[in-house]
Formats: structure tokens, sequence, C-alpha cells
């Protein structure tokens, strides 16, 4: 049996790996067309920034180790340009020699990975216009900041790769503008939740700019004049492009493999390109979302990981299946966390699936033990099932754990209603007694059994002062420091004696800081007979961040963009 | 609807809370003996240690509070002395005006919780010996600590709350002896995972004395003269009892109950006693363990507040039941933090159940991002469906995370396969593309499937030079470091040049570090003809907390106490 490999990082390694553990006696050979495998790709911005501080780290393995430990004979800097389906053979371009030859394979694994995209705008080519993708890119832009200490850095994409690459920059001292084509940053999220990390970049100095493009890049002298959306000017050192990456399937498409959404290779549940002798992984390839079934291109280390080693156990006549991408994920922003799992609503609009929603907003521990942090927690899940469907969530401290208890729970078709009864970790230095997950548990049971009827953010652009009051259920402190539009006062623990300032013949919408205490009061106005009643979900933290008056700049202005509330 | 409640504190509070929220109208009446509700009891240490600042944050309701809020009438220093059923009215002792009087019930919810064994040993009673369970009593240590300033102080258990205790009286400035009957500490993990706490405590300065009880106090001077068992005799200023608690019955039993193992109160999945119009919650009952169905004693915080609120839902027609306890808990130790959720072996071994267990030791997050940690993670599945059993985590970081992650998919009844699947955060500062549960998922995978037969540190005292070889395949460095026993050094990348020097008619036991190498070099040496091979689980890192040579000490030398693998 041999083995031909190409592409040597997360899922062309993992399967490399596995192929040894499995069969001693393979030929296992693997193509690099870089000049290393294995390196740590998500770790280069930190990198760059001197968060990790030894080049060397980030190799994780070499072609020397690869072979003493895998007995995997590696080729670096030499591309595959060509696959001859019929005659199992691909031909490689040895990039230091300048020479082709070929080489016979039984079973082929593709793992091109995907590209960063690089517009073809005027400009696009300057020195000093980086990407980032490989060890080489990287090192580019770490020499250009050594050496030549940029005050001020254009970057220009706001999603993983980008928002990190402005973090880093600001840890290495350059003053860095944001551009982002959409009106928010990091796509898994939805707006409301992505306006907290609009802050908070802000809050740390960055310019960023929202539902804003890149036209043009002009050098002028040392430096670069970038023309944005509406001929806007802004004048930078250095440009990061990081708009995205497109699949890899040059190889593929040139094999004539079957292609697939977004440029995609198609694979089956077997990782099988449409030729049962070669496999595709990792980044180029389309998967079908965990949630919807529906076909999605998601470029994430871990399950290319788990598709190399997949690959490995098939070709070995093992079984397996893959069972789809959940689209994990999380990401540092300075001092926040920012993660997802599953769908997020604009996903679940798009595919039309039916959805109810609950924000929370509790802390990441014990609030008596210090350092205890608002943890904001979306959950989505089916309205008739309870079928947890995704979950988004940012803070300070313990997003990634409560992402990774939603997201097992979700790889067990589990529903808001084994949140509740989920028995997580508790002492004060780690959670609470109702951990943050449990507390959206119960929110969601509660609105499921009709305990709780929401209504949300984007809905309070409609509230017509004729048929609608607006109270805020805080203490006259938080009322005091910021409220809603023109809410009413009358604090929670006052209600019941003031009932009669409830009008009956109007819809009545309470809010609170985060949404627990608007569920106390919606209990007690619905049970004296104040029956139309909906608590702002979230409350004045969800709200806060979209509306409030200092994020007027978010999202452009564009505060309408969030839709209606479903029927 | 006059709904009593007895205890004010996580059940019995959690009960009155949403009692209210689903009836507006009902009469609810709490009686608390003791000054406080609601208290933060999980924060006790720490307000004692210092940690936690201001006292009044530990007073998370008050009765004022409950009053407006909730519309609940709070009686503390009121002890409810007798329930008489037949009448369904219980007895009260106003504990400030001496006067007992009546209340009726219609339905009675006791949530009394445990109370601190204090055995009546000599001196047990003596100044300055103290136990915590309250207000009154961290007060009291407080009030101690603060004006006495004392020097040293001996701590007896090493349950939750003493170790809790011992790292906040070290927090304090005080030397600390700690001594426990048993040969380890916080029984929930399994000896040799508790083995890594003992290390730690001693790096913190402890002196830890296992297998050592108390047997008398005499007072001497201003301090205490304590006899340990073996009449070795040391000196405290204070003494702090922590050598469990035992439910408080008293009322439960007066009344004509049923009572339960441990003298605890029985209740049904319904958490109605033996009279259904008496519930009991919280520390003071038994339950169902998760995993074993068999009845369990398990006071923890998260369960004591499920229970209270399911109990509020039952008393108002809704459908609820009680699933079990599983036992998650965590716990701070110094920088350590040491986890476990489900069964451990001892307790799989005592109910006859099949398991097999593996161990990893990876970092908590990418080794290659500042940080990361070794994670030390035990896990305990079903041989034949690879049911999750049980899991134990100790380290500096992450360890909430990975048990909170493996209890979910306990509550979802999945396996060790779904935990290969499990698709987590990842990003450098939070873990790596294969998470530490996904690698322990792997683990037991490999295992069950036979690609991997591993042995385990217990059995390495039945080696027999004349029929086993022990193999130490990591590195010349860390072989000149220390290794186990007199195992020969075979570096793993030198395995396949060096076959002929492993023996076919001896059991061949390898080991590395953490256990990784050694099933890359059990692959190796099996699909190479040497196939009577067996792995060392866990590595080294496992085996040096229990037999190191700094280790001697622990587990009071008996070490031959883990007893031999399963059949």
């Amino acid at each position: 049996m041999k083995v031909v490999i190409i592409g040597g990082v997360a899922g062309g390694a993992s399967a490399a790996a596995r192929l040894r553990r499995l069969d001693e006696q393979a030929e296992i050979l693997l193509f690099e067309r870089g000049e290393y495998i294995s390196f740590a790709n998500c770790g280069l911005p930190y990198y760059i920034g001197g968060t990790i501080q030894k080049r060397n780290k980030l190799l994780l393995q070499t072609p020397e180790s690869m072979k003493e430990r895998f007995n995997v004979e590696v080729r670096v800097q030499c591309e595959v340009t060509a696959i001859d389906r019929a005659r199992k053979v691909v031909t490689v371009l040895d990039l230091t020699s300048g020479k082709t030859y070929e080489e016979r394979y039984d079973k082929l694994v593709l793992s091109p990975g995907a590209a960063p995209m690089r517009p073809d705008f005027p400009g696009s080519m300057l020195p000093n216009v980086f990407t980032l993708r490989n060890m080489a890119d990287c090192d580019a832009i770490k020499g250009y900041l050594t050496e030549s200490k940029p005050a001020r850095a254009l970057v220009v994409g706001g999603g993983f790769i980008g928002v990190e690459m402005v973090e880093n920059l600001v840890h290495a001292g350059v003053d860095v503008t944001a551009i982002e084509l959409a009106d928010q940053v990091l796509a898994p999220l939805d707006y409301e939740m992505a306006c907290m990390v609009h802050q908070n970049m802000r809050a740390h100095g960055v310019d960023l700019r929202l539902s804003t493009g890149l036209e043009a890049i002009e050098q002028e002298g040392a430096g670069l004049t970038c023309t944005l959306s509406g001929r806007v000017k802004v004048f930078a050192d250095m440009v990061l492009l990081a708009i995205g990456v497109r699949a890899d399937h040059a190889l593929a498409q040139q094999a004539g493999l079957e292609l697939d959404i977004k440029g995609s290779i198609r694979v089956d549940e077997h990782m099988a390109t449409s030729d049962p002798d070669i496999y595709a992984v990792g980044d180029a390839v389309a998967v079908s979302d965990f949630v919807s079934g529906e076909k999605a291109v998601l470029p994430l280390a871990g399950p290319a990981n788990r598709q190399g080693r997949m690959v490995a156990d098939l070709i070995n006549g093992r079984e397996a299946s893959y069972e789809g991408t959940q689209g994990t994920m999380i990401c540092k922003v300075f001092d926040l966390s920012v993660g997802a799992t599953g769908n997020n609503e604009k996903q679940l609009r798009a595919s039309g699936r039916a959805y109810d929603k609950v924000y929370v907003h509790p802390s990441s521990h014990a609030g008596y033990y210090p350092g205890a942090e608002t943890l904001s927690l979306k959950l989505l899940f089916d309205p008739a099932s309870g079928v947890i469907l995704g979950a988004q969530a940012v803070g300070k401290e313990g997003v990634d754990k409560r992402i990774d208890v939603i997201a097992t729970a979700m790889r067990g078709r589990m529903t808001v209603q084994d949140l509740e009864k989920l028995e997580l970790c508790y002492a004060p230095p780690f959670s609470s007694a109702k951990d943050p997950v449990n507390m959206a548990g119960f929110t969601a049971c509660n609105v499921m059994k009709g305990d709780l009827r929401q209504i949300f953010i984007e809905d309070l652009k409609d509230l017509d002062p004729e048929k609608d009051l607006l109270v805020d259920i805080r203490t006259q402190g938080e009322y005091d420091a910021g409220t809603i539009g023109n809410a009413v006062l009358i604090p929670l623990d006052s209600i019941r004696d003031r009932l009669a300032e409830f009008p009956k013949d109007k819809r009545v919408v309470i809010f609170c800081r985060a949404g627990l205490r608007g569920y106390i009061g919606y209990r007690i106005l619905v049970q004296n007979g104040i029956t139309n009643v909906y608590n702002l979900s979230g409350g004045y933290l969800t709200w806060e961040p979209v509306y409030g008056a200092k994020n007027k700049s978010c999202g452009g202005g564009k505060t309408t963009r969030i839709p209606k509330e479903k029927a």
C-alpha cells in the first residue's frame, strides 16, 4: 500500500501519523509545497505580536522528526502539479531544483487547505501589503515589523485572522485601523453579540470602521495611502489583507474531481472525493453542517485533524463516517473571549428553520469571589422540541467552557431541558451553583413552558407610545445612569405595591439589567392580572452595546439592520 | 396553599423563590434556625482566608430582601422542633424570645442541611477547636484569626472544607498541619490522582500527614497539644475539625419520616419523603447515584439548588423528577484545580461494575502559547459499550472545563466514541486542535478497539525480571532525570532500528512521559512481531506522584494500597 498525501499541515500531518500507527508497512509519502510541515498556523498572529517569543515553537514537526518517529517520507518545497487518475500517478515539481517527476499512489489524500483571498484592486500587490497563511507570510510580516517599526497598520477584514492580527499589532505597538465590509466582525456571531466585540476593540484604541471596504492602495513615500469606501483615505505603513480564505481546489479541479460550494472539493461522508481512491480533508472540502445538514465550508483546525485521522482509518479498511461540523469556534480579542457553536440566527433564518432564543448575562463565577466577570450568552433552540441549535458567548472569563459544554450537549442531540439538569463543576472560583449554562437552560425552558414571554431588542423600535408602555424595573441608580428610550421607572421590589400604574389596555414591556429581574417582574404582573406583558430578553446588557449612547457608530449607525422578530 | 420551608440556605431558598414565581398567591413561610438565610456557605473559607474581603458579600439574601422581592416571610433564629403530620402543623421555637408556637402547613419542605461531625474525643469542645458550617462558625474563626493571630493550626480532615481551609489558613499566614485518617485527601478522587494533590499541598508548605487520626486535644497554656495516631503530638494554636458532615435528620426522625443510608432522609424521585405532603432537599437527603443507581449522600450545592427548584414545580402540580446526582465537583487547592464527575474506581469496584480506564496528561492549551500547563485526566468507561462512567482531573488550568464537558456527555449517556468526535473550542490560548477530552476519547477508543494494550502503575510491582522487560522509551535526558525501577532505555525514535533488543519470550512493558509516545511505540512493536507488549497508561506522569523518589511519604508509604488490576 502506497499512500501519497498532498499538504503537510493539520489534516495531512494527522493522516500521515495515524496511517503509520495503523500500518507499519505502508509506504507513506507526503508532499508539501511550502518549506514547513505541521507548523502552528493558529499561532502565527501571536508570534507576530510577540506573545509567542520563539519562532521554533511554531514548528511542531519537521520532515526529519516525521521520518524518525513515523517513518513518513516528507518532501517539502515539492508541489504536486497534476494527478493522473487513470494511471494513479501524481506529477511533482521540485521547487528547489525545478525538476519534475512522477510518483505512483494506491490511495491519495488531498489536504491543500485554503488560501487568503487577495482581490485584484489597485495596489493589492504593493510592498508591505501582506496576507497571512503560512510561515513565509509570517516571517515577512515579523521581519517587516522588526526592521521598519511601522507606526500605523490597516487591517482589512474582521474574521478570526483579522481580529487576532488587530490585537497582536496593537500588542506590538502599532496603531491599527480595522475595516470590515459587513456591519460586524466575526461572522459566526450575530450582530448584537458582535457589538460587544466592537465596543471592546474600540476601548483598546482600535479605529474600527464597519461597513467599510478597501478600494485602492497607493504608494506614497515610504507609506501607503488607502482609499476606503466613500473615498475616505487613511494612511498606513502596512496593510494586512485578511478578507477570508478560499478552498485551494486547483489540483482537484485539474484532476477532474467534482467541486462543491464556494469552490471547495466535494467529498462524501467518508471524505472520499468523486474518485474513490482520492480522499480530501481540511479547509478545502465542503462538509455537512451539523445543525442544518446543508453543505458548508468551515475552515477549522479541529475538524481538519479529525478528518485526517478518519481517512487513515478508512484507508486501513476501518469503518468511520464524518458526522458534520458544528463550527465550534473561539477567538481571543484583547481581554475578551468570543465563542460560538452551531448555527447563529442569521443561518437559521436563511435555512428557514424555526427557532427561539434567550440571552443571559450571569457572572462567570460566584459574584462574591474576586474576579467574576459578566458572561453574555445567547442560546438558540427549537421552539417545539427544545433541541439546541446554537450558542454564542462573549466575556472575559469562562466563555470557552460554556461553549464547550453546549457544543457537547449538541453532539448528544440534547435539549434545553437537559441544560437545566446539567450537573457542572461548582466552587466559588469556578462557577455558581447555577452555572450560566443552567441559567440559559432555565430561561429557555421558562419560555417553552409559557412561564415567560419575551421581546427582543430589535423589536423595541416598533413600540408605540399609544399602545405600549416600556418599564425599567431596575433601581433608581441604574435608571439614572442610563435607560432605554423613554422608559418609566418602577423598580421590581415595588411592583406589588404599584400594580395600578401598569395599564391593562396597553402592552407592557419590562426590562432589567440582564433579564432575571424581568422574569420575576413578569411572574408578578401576569399573576396579578396584568397579562399583556413581555420581558426584554437579556435586558439592558443586550441592548446597550447595540443602541447605547456610546455606540451610535456601531454597525455604521445601521441599527435597523436587525430584522424583526419572526412571526 | 400554605407552604412552610425549614432551612433557608441553598435548597430552601431556591424552593421559596421559585414557589413565588410560580404562584403569586401562595403563603410561603421560611424558618431558619440560624441568624442568616441564603449565605454563601461555599465562600466561607475564602472570607476567612482574606480572598473575599467584605463579609457582607457572603450574605446573598436577607429576610428583608426575600420579603421585598419574593413576598416570602422569613423567620430567622426560629427552630422548628416538631412536626405533627396528622394535624399538619409544625412547632416553632423562637430562639430569641424562647417562646414556642405552631404553624399550619399544606406542604412542608425540609432543607435542614448537614452538620459537621464532632466526635466525642477528649478536648473536642475546648476553645479554639472549631468547625465550619455557617456564618456563626465563620465569624468565630475569622474573629479568632484577627484577634489572636495564631501561628499554627491543625486541620483535621481532607475533604473539600478541610482542603480549602488549609489553603486559606496558609493564605492568612498560618502554618498548617493537616491530617487525614484515610491515605488520601478528597475522596472523590482515586488514590493516584490524589497523590498529585498531596505533592502540591506539601510544596506549599503544608505538613500533610495521611493515615493519621486525631485522638485527643489538651489545653496547654494558650495553645493546644494534639495527640495524633501513634501518640504523635503536635502543638497548634487552633484546631479545625473538618472530618465530614452528617445529614441533619433530627426533625425528620422525630416526625417519624423514613430515613435512609448514612442517617439521611429518604425521598423518592419527586423528592417526597414517606409523607407525600413533606418534601426534603439538599445535603440531608439520599439521592440515587447517576452512574450506579445506588443510594448516595452527596452534599453538593448545585443539586441542592435544583432539588429546591424542582420541589416548587411539584408543589405547583407540574411534572418533574430527579434523575440522580453525578457528584460533579471541583476544588481549588492552591494553584491546582481538582475536579471529578461520576464514579471513581473505588466506587466502581465496590459496586462490581465492569470498567476500564485511561490516563492522559496533555497541555491545557496549545503548548506553544504561553501559560500551558499539564492537565492530568483519568477517564473511566464501560469496556463493552464505551459509556462514560466517570472522570477525574488535576491541573493548573482548564480542569473545570474538561470535567464539565465530560459531565455533560455523561448526562447525555454518551460514550468514549462520542468524546473522540466532540468539536470543542480551539484557539491557542484556550485549547489544542485535539482537546484533552478528545485525547482521552482517542485513547479509550484505541483500547476498546484493541489498538493498544495497557498496564497500570499498580501492576508494576508484579513485574518479574525473569518474565518481563520494562522499557523506558523516552529520551536519554528524561531517563537520566529519573526513571521507573530498573527500566532499560530504548528511545521511541530508535525502536525500529533496535527491534532485536526486544525479547519475544518476555512480556515487554513500555512507558513514556504521558502515554502518547508509548502508544506509538506499542504500534511499532506489535506490527513488527513483538506482540506481547503493554503500554503504561499515563506513563511516568501517573507513576511519579505515587511512587517517585520525592513521594516516599505519600500515602503513608502504603504504596501497596492500590489494588491489582481487575481480571
